[in-house]
């Protein structure tokens, strides 16, 4: 019995693949560097499954029915790199390479370029939704070479999450689209965690709520249109109690968040598409803020500011921290798929960003019921510049506006940080803007560098020389 | 004749630089790739001077004093290395190349190391001042090989604006010292613009001033301790009448401000070293959306907002707009000091961050008073991780942040964008906050990503398995 399918990598994420494999009806293939961990998945939770355990890549590249498919699951970096190395040579022409680790986009674009040298077909392969994703059913974005795709389409199908609108798996792009629109979500991911820490904080700090009442808050929120993952899982964190100690394990967890590079990779490559991405870049650094515990330790004795306390009515603050959250999670989606677009016509991926929300309904960490319309007005134009111009989401602004300019100001009369939810507001107010500032901008530009600018009562480029001026 | 030095590139920023050295004393060789920019030079502002204008490289390079020093002011990528390729074979060991131009510091390490392989001096000099500082002396910010200072030294520190406190020229440290020091100048010049952008903005929209009136408020604050290049130039900006239409020149600019890049960089960098630029980061994002014109004449008449009009009284208003561009221009500085200082760890510069401030203090476009307290401060304490825990920052934060407070709240409920006034502000309330709610992303994390926490009540790595509670 030859396998469907070989896994390449036994970590927690390659064994909960295999399994869901397995269990979708495929014969699965798994290989790991050391031998440990495949033994002991099918002594374990793979036991009579039909695994084919392999303890060389020679044997298990043998093991795989022809065209071979194999997935990667390994570390991001050189351990891909590795693996590559080892298994390119014993592959033939037609057989598929898949990464689904978490790689940069441009390491995926030099791994095809390889990989279609020697004649195989890859796809970098974008996979969200975590252990219990990759075991219950991901999202997965794959990318690269359309016929690679064409042969694995069936397992990665059923594979990936069934979401309300079908299998959240769909083959986005060439190249490193997939692993591209893998890292825009990432981002997208940071700034909602972001915008849901904020809304901790002003709750914790500024109503001095305990964490039950706030997951009260949250589920409430999370049963309307706002409803998605994150929602969910701040909820339960929030009712979850340390049973070592009886309080809210929430409150006994160092306030330093960790990062692995996905958000930060986000950031860069807006940067250097050109396009707006200022709430995500803003969470990439409150977490980095965060990670300097001692140094804020220091300053909170040097840099008073106002009692954190909000006196007004709980109520109505909660209503308009709805409205800011609501407006700001929508900003985040906004600017990623904004940036899906521009790097789409810059890098040839020739996205469906309708597409990009049905795979991301369900499977993944940003999955939301917003998807729903946002898949829609995509629909509608896939032209669409900004989620924002689309009516649903024009009209929400109108509602909920007034609340995220109330909950922005409110934060900053009492002293706490609210990066994500300031940027989207400034970002908003500077995207609504017909005329802005930057005219002085370009001035100054022009006055020390010589620039140029541009006029607005004529067409042409003009420099003045602004020393000389009286 | 000997020429003491060469300079390759007669673009304007080489003509002005080669022109100042010439009037220090200095013999300067002259090469440009097309004849005509030399032969302009010789025939005009350089007739009668000691030039000595070359046509092709090799005469150039034995036109050169030994030592042979030559700097290169030839436009950043591709050209650089274009005129490098040509260059090194005529040199000889010993010899010293300096690259004046805009590079990338990683670009500048690769060069270095080509150069050194071929037992040549090379330095990345950073350059800033615009054609108005090469001309009467600018900043110099050289790095790289040490002994090559030491033979250029004298041209260099003669040729740069003489500060309040020495010639704004030192060696700054080994490799891409100089060029990285340039990129994070840009960047913090970035943020001070879109500072000074928000005010005029918040002045005009808010407040209906004319740009003369302006200009009397810009004039005030140039004359105290935030006095500096950018906010003489903002004065002069408002200042200057259309000849043509006898309107203030300033509201005749289009509004869309335009980028080389070195922003992108200075916040690409900042994210690789995981140090905290967000206020820089969110100028570079405030020049792209300025960028979408058409679509902000779009989404103006879709998203409404609340009239721009302050109904305050003026005088408090602009005391208040003092306060927080002071804070604001200071946050800039304070966190591109600290891009540096990360960065010299990381990458080995040990740089002396007072002596940056001291290059600093003329000849640059974010030359400013306030860099003589900077100094004073980094004097004081080398390892200070940010200015505001120095005691006159820390001072003037506790001064200032009320009026920061309020003009962000102020900007907010009128719809006025403010994106680094913003930025500044929840940066440093998250910097002077001891707990964040950094805690709860740290749970989220764990939840989806089993990427473990840490506990505030004991020390060790945890993880929950937070699916299955109850």
């Amino acid at each position: 019995m030859n396998a469907d399918i070989g896994v390449v990598g036994m970590a927690v994420m390659g064994q909960n693949l295999a399994l869901n494999m397995e269990r979708k009806g495929f014969v699965v293939a798994v290989y790991n560097r050391t031998r440990k961990r495949t033994e002991d998945l099918v002594a374990g939770r793979g036991k009579g499954r039909r695994f084919i355990p392999c303890y060389d890549l020679e044997a298990f590249v043998s093991s795989l029915a022809r065209p071979r498919k194999v997935l990667l699951m390994v570390k991001a970096g050189q351990a891909t790199d590795a693996v590559l190395k080892e298994l390119f040579p014993l592959l033939e022409p037609g057989d598929v390479v898949m990464d689904g680790g978490n790689s940069h986009f441009l390491d995926t674009e030099r791994r095809l370029a390889e990989a279609e040298r020697r004649g195989l077909l890859y796809l970098g392969v974008g996979i969200s939704g975590g252990e219990h994703g990759a075991l219950h059913g991901p999202a997965i974005m794959p990318g690269g070479h359309r016929e690679g795709y064409a042969i694995v389409e069936d397992i990665l199908a059923k594979t990936a999450a069934q979401g309300p609108q079908g299998s959240c798996c769909a083959f986005l792009g060439p190249g490193s689209a997939g692993h591209y629109v893998k890292m825009v979500h990432n981002g997208i991911e940071y700034a909602i965690m972001q915008a849901l820490a904020e809304c901790y904080d002003l709750m914790k700090r500024g109503l001095s709520m305990a964490p039950r009442e706030m997951a009260d808050v949250f589920a409430t929120w999370n049963g309307g249109e706002l409803s998605g993952y994150l929602l969910e899982i701040t909820e339960r964190i929030l009712r979850h109690v340390d049973p070592d100690t009886g309080r809210p394990l929430v409150e006994l967890i160092r306030d330093t968040a960790q990062q692995k590079g996905t958000g930060k990779w986000s950031t860069q490559a807006a940067l250097d598409e050109g396009t707006c991405a200022p709430t995500i870049a803003a969470a990439v650094f409150a977490r980095t803020v965060s990670a300097l515990k001692e140094e804020r330790r220091a300053a909170a004795g040097v840099l008073p500011g106002p009692s954190p306390e909000i006196r007004e009515e709980r109520g109505g603050v909660l209503e308009e921290l709805f409205g800011a959250l609501y407006l700001t999670i929508v900003a985040a989606y906004a600017q990623g798929f904004r940036q899906l677009g521009d790097a789409s016509r810059e890098r040839g991926y020739d996205l469906s960003l309708a597409e990009v929300a049905r795979v991301w309904m369900d499977g993944c960490i940003i999955r939301s019921r917003l998807l729903v319309p946002m898949r829609t007005a995509f629909m509608e134009n896939p032209d669409l510049p900004l989620l924002f111009l689309a009516l649903p989401f024009a009209s929400r602004w109108r509602e909920h506006h007034g609340a995220l300019r109330a909950t922005v100001m409110r934060a900053h009369r009492v002293g706490i940080p609210v990066p994500a939810m300031g940027s989207a507001l400034d970002f908003l107010d500077a995207y609504r803007t017909e005329r802005l500032p930057a005219n002085l901008i370009q001035a100054h530009r022009d006055f020390f560098g010589a620039h140029t600018y541009e006029r607005v009562d004529r067409p042409g480029v003009f420099h003045t020389d602004w020393e000389s001026a009286p």
